[in-house]
């Protein structure tokens, strides 16, 4: 059994909090304690803000490719800004969803700028530079401390091509293959898979996505026990 | 705590088998009562084979076009045949890789026809032609004898554009909104969501998939407890 655990009382993240620290000290109030194998996702949105990815809008002078592109799709042109900032290429913009590639090879709506569970009427957040290093510094962290190997999963929510509906999906990660082969495996009849690759990692940011939610639930942290 | 509990020693499903009194069975026999809200995900590849979605590709004649599509991608021209028959658009063919939007309104690849968990070294399943309809008679028998409202989804593995590695995703469901919004929720900081829109149904079935695997795992269906 895969147990999908999220850690309640979570405080509020502010810049420069030790996050790795708080989530120990969260899981002890929840009287959990981490098991070799563990997964802890961990939404974007208290990475960026504990990192300082975050942007105040009253700051950004917005270009004039930028202010008829918010035009164009009736949006704040300074958020079209900091998108366009954060983005290596536009890939589509139509009826005002603007799809860029981000600097990490990400292909998203608008870069993974957010406006949601920021604090401030006009705060943004960016994506993580490299979050694949957030999800090592809170796993070697928690490694030294509790002498756990567990693996950290950085999640976002992203909106899909051909599908109704966003769901959640891995950023980044450490101590943990985010892919896993079938390749070469027999199935019930003894047939030799040829291509099967899941996305573990994304599946279990989806799974973490069923209880962290995306408004004031505020359960940025999830557990997943048992996933073998 | 959201529970995601396979249920074991489910027995080979063959054509016209009543897949519902089946899972019945097994869920006694893994000692499981249903409660209410609980979901049931159901992989594709037993729906198609108990409602008889399989095709054994010797009675397959391809046509020129198939033929002329089998060779670019080094493919078996039944097969290919089969894609086309059951699409209703090409939408890419790039490096042997077909994807199609199939009757059902989806994109994926090969049309949904699979080779894998199929009985038979020259069989491929179609997807069912009413994965909802599928869904609703299992939900309607189960309740029909144990008084029990549960919602059922059908799970099928689809590879995604801009990513690595294939999710499981839901092709169909009964007694469950699929979609679940967020608009006009506030956030953390009392910011009001404008576009927030989750697909339940995907991140239960991509939850499901972590323990249903792709091989001969044999846990075709997957109990989900304690969602809200």
């Amino acid at each position: 059994m895969l147990k999908i655990i999220p850690l309640e009382q979570f405080p509020i993240i502010k810049q420069n909090d030790n996050l790795a620290k708080i989530i120990l000290q969260v899981l002890k109030k929840n009287n959990l304690e981490l098991q070799e194998n563990d997964i802890l996702i961990v939404a974007q949105s208290i990475i960026s803000r504990a990192e300082g990815w975050i942007i105040d809008l009253k700051s950004i002078e917005p270009s004039k490719f930028a202010i008829e592109l918010a035009k164009q799709g009736n949006k704040d042109p300074r958020h079209v800004e900091v998108i366009l900032q954060e983005a290596k290429n536009i890939c589509k913009y139509r009826n005002g969803v603007l799809v860029t590639e981000t600097k990490h090879g990400f292909v998203c709506a608008n870069s993974g700028v957010d406006k949601s569970n920021m604090p401030g009427e006009e705060i943004v957040s960016l994506l993580p530079l490299d979050p694949d290093k957030s999800a090592k510094k809170i796993r070697e962290y928690i490694k030294s401390r509790v002498k756990r190997d567990i693996a950290v999963i950085i999640s976002d929510t992203h909106n899909r091509p051909f599908r109704l509906g966003a769901i959640n999906i891995a950023i980044g990660c450490s101590g943990i293959n985010p892919l896993k082969s079938y390749v070469e495996k027999k199935d019930l009849f003894g047939y030799t898979l040829k291509s099967s690759v899941t996305s573990i990692a994304d599946q279990l940011c989806s799974a973490a996505g069923l209880v962290m939610g995306e408004a004031d639930e505020g359960k940025p942290v999830i557990l997943i026990r048992g996933f073998q």
